[in-house]
């Protein structure tokens, strides 16, 4: 295993490297060394990446190594491995059929080993194993490794913890590596169906790995911006959620544009005067970018969230069985991200400033009628 | 005709205020003598308005005269005038059938007759019919008289006078009055219903009209916020049916949720731009109100701007078909004012700054393809 990010590049067809490293030594080649990329996840959003990351590795050899690993936790589909299918017919027949990887994308079953040597880490996995994939990686990376969430929820469990989590914290506090994030509205499927759209890169160090990471996900289809408000970046991809709920209830309840209009204009002032209470320092324009308002839309009009709450209050089922059958085994992270936020509100004291919020969680927890929902907005703060 | 506003409130069974008037005279008693309020249009939005401010102003006598004149251009409904229909029955058959209006809305069918004395003059009438309204009331309304203006759209024809002109500046132009503006997320049959929603006040005197203005339009179901940044609530007003152009060619061309989000983040960011540029000064934090984010939204999924260019596409008919195909007599302001804002554009030299709104006159105009949009947008300015 090795402890330093300085490794000589595998490929020694990059001739002008290798005379780097025979001129300089590695020491001097090493900032200008291609970077080892590993996607950890392999779900429908991890897929739909990989395709972008396999590509945009291949078309830079000097900043990337184009072998891209990506971790997948193995599972026997029709009979046959999953990780064999990708190795073999390069495609994720199980989250992303029908649309072919990049061959350099590499599925690999052992966490550890998938992340040997790498530069940089993609995390895009369900929020609630973050923590445990992690924890296995503990000394297993070079100690520059850089990371990169995409998973928009907070990490559960956050509040008895001392207060809300943020995915890249936790990362960060397991790893002690930094954390970017990209967000913004990308439903998974048009992603993979190389439809036009933007993401946004939140990134602390922004001018020095800003312009490596655009590369790394820029293409002419998925159109990057990098803000160095990178705890706004990840709360919006948070929050939003939390606010398609509330959108969803609106559907359910047969209420009309404005209605909704209004309910996802409320939930953006809540989400703005969280992010500036709790992580103060947060800048107005990053609401601007594709993470802010291009995902809200999205996510109230075409997400998952907007989905299972329109039928919870259409068909009175519970929460659980409503996703159980709209969403395929896969989860709704708002209900979820409404309780850590609530917790949090509470402990502060801040509830009633959040009526949006607050009704989100009530009202999946069953302590409120959604009917009621509309009347918490009346007396909303913003009208005051 | 009265040449001032001071007059005595027609209704006597005021008594504080008749007291006032005994005691010290009715210049004193001017400053709070209830103001009469006037409704300049009759159509869906208007007569959706006059339900409102019916009853808003029976709530403040003390504020308001309770009756409210509305103007309403005479035409002969199943053989019934619709003056005489709207004050016997209290509806308006042709333009809000099925809702009654308080019967305290009087239709007056002479436009200087029904803005006499009047203090509060409300325009909500099809752009094209502003210059000429106003230049009968010259000399004919009290000079103190302010106005507000309902009207989404820029004056056409500004450009030949100089540049882009605004409703409330042709207004104010004309009758030499202050001139306020209310915007929102406001589908005219949706505010009927009594619908849940908001809008915004764009008022440069804040501090001494906006509590009025508020006051008129405020109710439970229509939640009212003032600011002073009236061009930029104007203007979004106008510019958010450019941006549902853009919506509606991406709905006809079949692309899904992440390119719609980001054809419309990319028309709000060129919105605030042209804001910044043409009005300078506008407050960011107005783009967060009802008439910025929240009516983008609802225009961009429910108005009539994004349903023409959708079905343009999809039918390859023209635009003037379309309309007339699904509009029932209205109208589509986007096309107009993308041709406004191109002309003002092109003659400053800025139009290549501003990809999406260029391409949306241009597409209007037969001069591009709808399916060329997209390839605007992949090196819009906002990427670089």
């Amino acid at each position: 295993m090795p402890s330093s990010s300085v490794s000589k590049p595998e490929n020694s067809s990059y001739s002008p490297l290798n005379s780097l490293y025979r001129y300089f030594g590695s020491a001097a080649a090493a900032t200008m060394s291609p970077k080892k990329v590993t996607i950890i996840g392999s779900g429908n959003w991890g897929s739909a990446i990989a395709r972008i990351v396999g590509n945009t590795t291949k078309s830079f050899p000097d900043q990337f190594d184009p072998q891209v690993r990506m971790y997948v936790y193995e599972e026997i589909v029709n009979g046959e491995k999953l990780s064999e299918v990708i190795n073999t017919r390069h495609e994720n027949i199980k989250y992303l059929p029908g649309k072919i990887l990049p061959e350099n994308v590499v599925a690999v079953t052992d966490l550890v080993k998938s992340c040997e040597g790498s530069n940089i880490l993609i995390f895009v996995v369900p929020h609630q194993f973050v923590k445990g994939l992690c924890e296995k990686l503990v000394g297993k990376i070079p100690a520059d490794t850089q990371a990169i969430s995409l998973i928009k929820g907070v990490s559960t469990g956050g509040i008895e913890r001392g207060g809300l989590k943020l995915i890249s914290e936790e990362i960060k506090e397991i790893l002690k590596i930094e954390v970017s994030v990209l967000m913004g509205a990308n439903l998974a499927p048009e992603v993979a169906n190389d439809n036009f759209c933007e993401a946004t890169i939140g990134c602390k160090r922004k001018a020095e790995d800003g312009p490596l990471l655009k590369k790394l996900f820029h293409t002419d289809n998925f159109r990057i911006n990098v803000v160095e408000d990178a705890h706004t970046v990840e709360l919006c991809g948070a929050l939003k959620n939390v606010v398609a709920c509330a959108a969803g209830f609106t559907d359910g309840l047969g209420y009309g544009d404005n209605t909704k209009a209004a309910v996802i204009r409320l939930g953006l002032m809540e989400t703005t005067k969280f992010v500036e209470h709790y992580y103060p320092g947060s800048n107005l324009e990053t609401f601007f970018e594709s993470c802010g308002i291009a995902d809200l839309i999205t996510t109230c009009y075409g997400g998952r969230n907007r989905k299972v709450c329109e039928a919870f209050v259409k068909t009175g089922k519970t929460l659980a069985e409503v996703e159980k059958e709209l969403l395929n085994g896969q989860s709704a992270q708002g209900p979820l991200t409404a309780e850590e936020v609530y917790l949090m509100m509470k402990k502060t004291g801040l509830d009633a400033k959040f009526p949006l919020f607050t009704a989100v969680h009530k009202i999946c927890a069953g302590e409120m009628k959604p009917a009621e929902l509309v009347d918490c907005l009346r007396n909303h703060p913003e009208h005051m």
